[in-house]
Parts: C-alpha cells; sequence; structure tokens
C-alpha cells in the first residue's frame, strides 16, 4: 500500500528522470503516472513507475521509469482472447538495465532483488541494456528486471497490455491471479 | 533516385536531428536509417528518414526524422493477411509536425506540399502535434504529414508494418527509395 504522498513523490521523481533523458510528456500524462508498488510495500526496492502513450486492442507503447536499483518483479504474459499473450520489446534509453529472462542461468548475476531468497525470482539468464539497446520478450516468457545504480529509462512498444492477466511468481504479489509456480 | 552520396548524407543529417533530441541509437541503426524519397528525387520536399527498432507480426515501433518542411506524401495502410491493416499512432518529440487525416477539411492549412496542385493530397484534416503530443490513425485511413520550419522528430507505435503494400494518392510514388550510381 502506497500512501497519496508516496505516490505523488515517485510521480515526480519519474518526471524528472524523463526530462533528464529528453522525454516530453503533457501535463495529464505527468498527473496520469502509474506508480505500481506490486502490493509489497516496498517500492524503492520492488516497483515500476509507468507512462502509458497508448494502449488498444492492437498496439500499446509505454515508457517505464526505474529507481535506482528498483525491480520489477518476475512475471509472464499469458495467452488471453485468443491471442498468444502480450509480446513486448524493452528498449533501454538512459541508465542502465539488467534484465532476466528464460535460458542458461547466468553465473554470478549483477542483481539480487529483495525477495529471491523467497523463491520469488527462477529465471537467471542475465541480459545487460545501456541506452540504444533492447530486447523482445515473446509471450508467456518468465521474466523480470532491475535498474542499474544511476536508475533507468525504458520504452516498451507490444501488444495490447491487460496487466490484470499478468502472472507473477511471488505469490505475496495481489495484482495479477497466481495460477502456480513455474 | 537518390546517389549513394545523398542518402548518406540524409543518413548523418538524421543522426544528428535524434542525438539533438536525446535518442540514442546503436551504430547499426545508424548504418541502417531508411532514405526514402518515394521515387519522386526532391528529398528535400518529399521524403522521410526511418529508424525501425522492431518489427514483428504483431508490433512495429519506429523513430521518423522530417528535414524542416518535408513532407511524407499521402496514403493509407489497407487490409493485408486477415489484419485490417497498420494501425499506427504517431508522438512528437521534438519540433512540429502537420497531420492531415479524413475529416472536416481545415480552412486555411499551414502547409501545401509541393505536389498539391497536381492532386496528390486529397485529405486536409489538419492536427498540429508539438513534443508530448500524439495522434492515431485507423487503418485504411488516409493522411500524410509535413514537418515545421525546425524539422520533426516523430515516434510511431503501430501493427506490422508492410510499406509494399501502402497505398498513395499520387500515381507517381513508389515506395522503394531507388539508390542511383555513384
Amino acid at each position: 500500500m502506497l500512501s497519496r504522498a508516496e505516490i505523488e513523490q515517485a510521480q515526480s521523481r519519474a518526471v524528472e528522470a524523463l526530462a533528464e533523458a529528453g522525454i516530453v510528456l503533457t501535463d495529464g500524462e505527468r498527473r496520469a503516472i502509474e506508480v505500481a508498488d506490486f502490493g509489497l510495500s516496498e517500492l524503492e526496492q520492488t516497483g515500476l513507475e509507468v507512462v502509458v502513450y497508448v494502449n488498444t486492442k492492437r498496439v500499446c507503447a509505454k515508457e517505464l521509469v526505474l529507481f535506482p536499483g528498483q525491480t520489477c518483479p518476475e512475471h509472464l504474459h499469458p495467452p488471453f482472447a485468443e491471442t498468444p499473450g502480450k509480446e513486448e520489446t524493452f528498449r533501454c534509453r538512459a541508465g542502465r538495465v539488467y534484465l532476466y529472462t528464460e535460458g542458461e542461468p547466468t553465473h554470478a548475476p549483477a542483481c539480487h532483488p529483495s525477495r529471491a531468497d523467497l523463491g520469488a525470482y527462477t529465471v537467471w539468464h542475465e541480459i545487460v541494456l545501456g541506452p540504444g539497446d533492447q530486447h523482445t520478450i515473446p509471450p508467456a516468457t518468465l521474466h523480470w528486471f532491475q535498474a542499474g545504480s544511476e536508475g533507468a529509462i525504458v520504452s516498451e512498444f507490444s501488444t495490447e497490455s491487460r496487466d490484470e492477466f499478468d502472472v507473477f511468481t511471488d505469490p505475496e504479489i495481489g495484482r495479477a491471479t497466481v495460477v502456480g509456480e513455474g
């Protein structure tokens, strides 16, 4: 749970980070920045700040802001409504982001999220994205990501976003229905 | 037709404009910038510089660079492969872009493209986009756009891009750029 003051403070920090990266928002977009703590009440460690530019039945585009060391927790996007589920491309615009997905586990990964010891993170194939680097995550594929010490701005280009369908590995995350551990 | 030297010069100008807007490209992306003259050999008047970030069967994202006063000529994206055709959202990042689409014609529009007197432009509903402004064009809808006097950077978020299917109003237009000798 986040207080109104915590949300507004996080929105202000996100606006500042986006402005530093040269990304211009409208007043309405600034006010509508989503601050997600995934129900864990540890926003600095586990959270995400999101600007949704467009989200239609076919296309979605967002900017994701991660504070230094902040983690978007492990999840996947399942099939829905006769689609294979959300396909998304992450493009790093500023800072550095460590993206983890299915595949050969990386030896000595750079990140160790706060709830990793509880089994909330199961995929450890590390992809490091700096400004201009990008990676596409297919539907129904586990992934999570953490910003480096300077934070990160990541553009997301995807099919329709339906956050309510997201399946998180951590059973404490209340944002989505948990259907089982991967 | 464009010479190799003209293409490289246009790529350099596009890279510079993107850098000014704070947009970072990889070396490979810089070299792959598409310079489109639409077969009219008047790039300064009618043309477009394009960075393709991703283009899958489901999602496409690009940066469009328009030089000062440069026009992307009137076209639409028809249905193909049992899809309704390309849906695209244009988000202005820097400069100013005048977007024209179907709808009530604007009295005294700001733009008058070079080949307008030949009947190459038939939709005149004007939408002015500055940094942070955006507009979504449904499939199979005529549109064209021209940059203001400082040029423009426009992010495009869309479904799959299949340029070869684009239908241009101007019968002189061919979408593929022909590269001349030398």
